[in-house]
């Protein structure tokens, strides 16, 4: 086996060589691929779905632009734009002859985080002792994909590990923040955020198992949803803590446009995921759930708000929910720090094992930080017994069962005879902050280990007049969008996107009606 | 704390004086109160609903006849016929007051495993530990069945641990088999399989980890269901393994009438256990699956049987189905050996730390089997580390993924453009066996570790003349019933409990018919 640096460098040239040599060039992308890639992604598929734009068209212009985008942020890692031609060619073939798209998602260019297989492309993960490990078949999900009429085209950059919220490893290393590069561009799906934000991408797919999916979307600007476990398929893909299937890391959208969330997970679920993935949860797509039958069809619904300390978008999100008819009242959180550790040492249990057995291959440094200038071994805490890991795990189901009473017994408050509809929250205690400095997570895992799905959606930007420096977050620049997740009020294990989704439709309506 | 053998003699004569002393004499049915506990579910409900007979005239019935079966086949636990008959009036008064049922049990006495606590009663679940814990509050399938009406008036027999085929502790004693004392009722929850069979009851709800709902249901000649995960709320009931969340236990109908099954299982999902039970799966009873929309309407169905040996039911079921126009083919297990090994590795990764702090409060003896002769310590692996554990659920969670495609691939053989709807196959390698001898779980266990849920239902019983020993089973007694699993084609986690029904009704139907 060559030394890791070796195996590095050689991948990074044939990274290189993946890039059209004649799209290396800035500036190239003529008026209609701006206007293309500046589309919504329901707007995309009309026109993708009428002809008026070709697959060809519409799959050229964002490898264009994600190639911009990557010498901008080093975003992404598999680089693999022939096939996605090739297979819009075949789409637009398809199209011409029959009269009729493929399905669902017809021509659209999806990025996926770089630990979803492809078939013949290696999935490295930012290990370098994974360099050279071919996939002999498609994730579940990348099947399901193409079969609802998708364009893969590239895949993207994530943590050493997966473990961390931002984005560095020793193959690709860094990708940084598109609206600053002196800050994060958050991870584990950082690679994600950093090109969906730069619009090299209309829609990517990231994972999140502590904040993963919502923390870059908040640092760049995006809608998002991490779904519950088993919605959206995972099998075949590769991860992390394999085994640790009590806290699942779950797949979920993140895309410049509130449409793209609904239209991939209504696609995703209603191409019977289960069929193909035994974890898969056979649950159809509920257009009651969606239409909010169970909160009185969406009027006068009651929004509880989990404030921090005085963010100012909560402020502009509460006034835009009440105008808008709606209540809100206060939400108090129960438990939180008692959830994020139960859930923590459930993903670490075994985790250094985990994480030395996989890098022991080539001899690769276990990255110690994010910060720019350490790296070195990551300390943690050693394995404990499957014991011991029961007892974590029952303490969490108890703990579950007290918040879901917590939030039940709202109805008494809420005068609408119902519990408080959604959660409003932050995500993070603070826009991206600088490269190894995104060490607080608590806003993001506490749902996880509840299993609630949740969006993210953009509300508004720091304006460094309106927005002072607070003092316990006095060390953050102060750049960026402030983005918070709305949580839906099932909160259980299989709880409804439909639902959430349709919530957060809703909110960010009434945000615009204020703009 | 006193001797565990004293706690067990105080608890033994508590028990004796909550029977009403005059229902100790035998013979004490009348014409009516035999007539009401030979009913089937769903007509009992009918009459019930309107009125033909009272919730206290079915409740002491039912109350009678469980303690006749008790003291043949010392099935019971907790007996608490005075609650039962409170609430048996309150709903007779309901009715006559407003002329409607409660729920869709209304009336309906339903007996409990030992496991489903009830506030103010003791937990014991086997253990001489446990005589004295009291429950502050109901577990929420207790909630769930009172809100629909169902009566709760006993509990049942269950082995120390619940990790045994066959029933039998140290405070309670053996409940033996029905039909024949020398055999076993089997277990986990054989208490309820006697209780059943003896119609001291006309529904009783199990829980099964590994066969522990199908094999005293197969024993014991009774219709039940084992549905997948998360189906049937399990939060605030007690358990052994606590923490173990890989290979949950699922609780599940066992009662004498399919419309038993259907009846409870409709009743439960409609409640929205999902309001008080983080775990249970967000998915209503659905009709469209019911109705098998996925499998041709249940027209033209394709079942695979799994033989086992020879044995003369699975013929008799064949005939019968084939005559009802359906297609049979064999169906051909993979990796069973290997499901068996993992989800069996996975249970007991640390089950002798959890049982043996649990029985370390009173020095219990830990049973060591199931014989009459012999009891002490039991033997199992020592624990092992979360990592480990992390390797053994990633090894199922790929076989799963294996069997799923396996199942799939079957649609170039069936001729109906769909996979095999449905397998039939034996719950056990014979009938029930004498006690202590019941040491085969391989045939249920292997779906609790791909999670399909399944069916028991009787088709005979064992003819001497027709059914000769066969040399590998010598040693077992040739008498009893043989019952056979159906497993649907749902083959995931959240598969429909209502496409399972739907056949098992179909295969029912058949049998009937060719009687």
């Amino acid at each position: 086996m060559p030394h890791w640096t070796a195996l590095v460098a050689e991948k990074k040239q044939r990274q290189l060589n993946s890039i059209p040599q004649d799209w290396l060039t800035c500036g190239l992308l003529n008026a209609r691929e701006i206007e293309i890639t500046n589309t919504s992604v329901d707007v995309l598929l009309e026109r993708l779905a009428s002809a008026e734009w070709t697959a060809i068209e519409v799959t050229t212009a964002f490898s264009k632009r994600a190639i911009v985008a990557h010498q901008l942020v080093n975003c992404l890692t598999e680089i693999f734009v022939d096939r996605a031609l090739a297979r819009a060619a075949e789409l637009d073939d398809h199209l011409k002859k029959t009269g009729k798209i493929v399905g669902p998602l017809h021509g659209l260019p999806i990025s996926l985080k770089d630990q979803i297989c492809i078939k013949g492309l290696e999935t490295i993960m930012g290990y370098a002792s994974w360099i050279g490990k071919y996939a002999d078949k498609n994730a579940v999900l990348v099947d399901v994909l193409i079969e609802c009429g998708a364009v893969p085209f590239v895949r993207t950059n994530v943590p050493q590990t997966l473990m961390w919220p931002e984005s560095f490893n020793s193959v690709f290393g860094r990708t940084p923040n598109p609206y600053n590069r002196s800050l994060t561009s958050g991870g584990s799906s950082g690679g994600e955020g950093a090109l969906v934000a730069l619009k090299g991408s209309p829609l990517g797919v990231g994972s999140d198992i502590g904040g993963s999916i919502r923390i870059p979307s908040a640092f760049c600007g995006l809608y998002s949803l991490r779904p519950s476990y088993g919605r959206v398929p995972y099998c075949g893909a590769l991860n992390s803590l394999e085994g640790q299937d009590s806290v699942p890391s779950v797949f979920g959208p993140m895309t410049n446009s509130l449409s793209g969330v609904k239209v991939f997970m209504k696609a995703v679920v209603n191409a019977k995921p289960w069929l193909k993935d035994p974890l898969a949860v056979r649950k159809k797509w509920d257009e009651d759930e969606y239409n909010l039958a169970d909160h009185g069809y969406g009027k006068d619904l009651c929004f509880g708000i989990m404030w921090d300390d005085g963010v100012r978008s909560l402020e502009i999100t509460k006034a835009a929910l009440q105008k808008a008819g709606h209540k809100v009242v206060d939400w108090k959180p129960i438990k939180h720090r008692l959830l994020q550790q139960v859930t923590m040492d459930i993903l670490t249990a075994a985790s250094t094992e985990d994480i030395m057995i996989t890098t022991s291959v080539t001899g690769e440094p276990i990255i110690a930080t994010m910060e720019l200038d350490d790296t070195g071994f990551r300390p943690q805490n050693s394995g404990i017994t499957a014991y011991q890991l029961w007892q974590l795990q029952k303490l969490r189901q108890n703990t579950r069962k007290e918040y879901l009473d917590h939030w039940e017994a709202t109805a008494s408050e809420t005068g609408t005879g119902r519990p408080v509809d959604a959660i409003i929250c932050p995500v993070a205690a603070y826009a991206a902050p600088p490269h190894g400095k995104n060490s607080y997570t608590n806003y993001t895992t506490v749902w996880n280990g509840l299993d609630y799905p949740a969006t993210t959606f953009p509300v508004t930007t720091v304006d460094s007049t309106l927005d002072g420096q607070e003092p316990p977050h006095g060390f953050y620049d102060d750049f960026d969008q402030y983005v918070y997740e709305m949580y839906d009020p099932e909160k259980f294990k299989n709880a409804p996107e439909e639902a959430v989704i349709k919530m957060t439709e809703i909110v960010d309506a009434a945000l615009t009606a204020t703009k």
